[in-house]
């Protein structure tokens, strides 16, 4: 008798990925309003019905690629390792911060795509921006500072100023050079002793 | 012979604010979605195509509502009288925004009507939410902490953590208490010398 549960989730989570990568290859080449979920659904080689019973809509689906980015970027920076003893927390939090806004803005389709669909989403019932963004880079965070007092409050205020930021240097309102020493500079003041 | 500028110029402005109180009666009343530019045009008493002139979208002219209101609040709340020697600068920012962010939502609404205004104008080519609530709301808080090592970086820190604390008390993603304790945190870590 086959067990389903492991095979079929598995499969489920290989299948998601297929979609994300695709939703993030043609969100990179073309942008949100000309990615067509249509061609998401082509290049993940699933069928349509099957696209929108994993992400109901294209702010939705770019949401998902924007906390998968993130997850990938913290989960390659140390591959999950616990933070040392001896590791400057104000420091990491700075350079981590710095380090994914880089990661994010070096496509700037992609990232204006995952921006955009952020706002556009805000209207809708499905998780917010925050929630995913806070889920998604909240957590290393909290890790980096959680003997601090009001960590999680921290960590809000952290997340918040990093949103702010990311979303003035993708729409040039601040210069990258600008926005890395705020960031720098948020790390400082939120996540200090 | 007329002097035709400061008059015409007099009556534009005493126009706008016809328009901005039209807008935020029926965005308070009717939420952004069902405020028809018709009914702006009409409640201010003003032709369709005066009001587009002034105002060239909706989300634009929601925009514009939140700026006046934040004006109106930072005007009413000193008068625009001088910083004294004795203040308590992170006290002033603290129950600045803690203060602004009670009045914005004391109708939810017209609160939603801004919030979601600023996300879907990001779209577009005018000025983004942050522009103007740096404008609105930058300048008293630079007028608080001017003498801080970084002043201008500190105080689109405290922009930006106070739009996400806004906008994610709106959304009751956390309590009012909860956003008005990480309102002075904020403060504390941001304005601190």
């Amino acid at each position: 008798m086959r067990s389903p549960a492991a095979p079929t989730s598995a499969r489920q989570a290989a299948r998601r990925v297929r979609i994300l990568r695709a939703a993030s290859d043609l969100g990179a080449r073309d942008g949100l309003v000309d990615v067509q979920m249509h061609d998401v659904a082509r290049e993940a080689g699933v069928a349509i019905a099957t696209l929108y019973r994993y992400f109901p809509s294209k702010p939705f689906l770019f949401l998902a690629v924007l906390e998968w980015h993130i997850e990938q970027f913290l989960g390659g920076r140390d591959g999950g390792a616990p933070v040392t003893a001896d590791a400057d927390p104000v420091a990491e939090v700075a350079e981590t911060l710095v380090a994914l806004t880089g990661r994010l803005l070096g496509n700037r389709l992609l990232a204006s795509a995952v921006a955009l669909s952020s706002f556009t989403e805000y209207a809708s019932a499905v998780p917010s921006r925050i929630d995913i963004v806070e889920r998604a880079l909240g957590q290393r965070l909290l890790r980096l500072i959680e003997d601090r007092a009001d960590a999680r409050s921290r960590v809000r205020l952290l997340v918040y100023t990093w949103w702010g930021l990311f979303v003035a240097m993708l729409t040039e309102e601040i210069s990258t050079e600008r926005g890395e020493a705020d960031l720098r500079l948020a790390a400082r003041l939120i996540a200090a002793v």
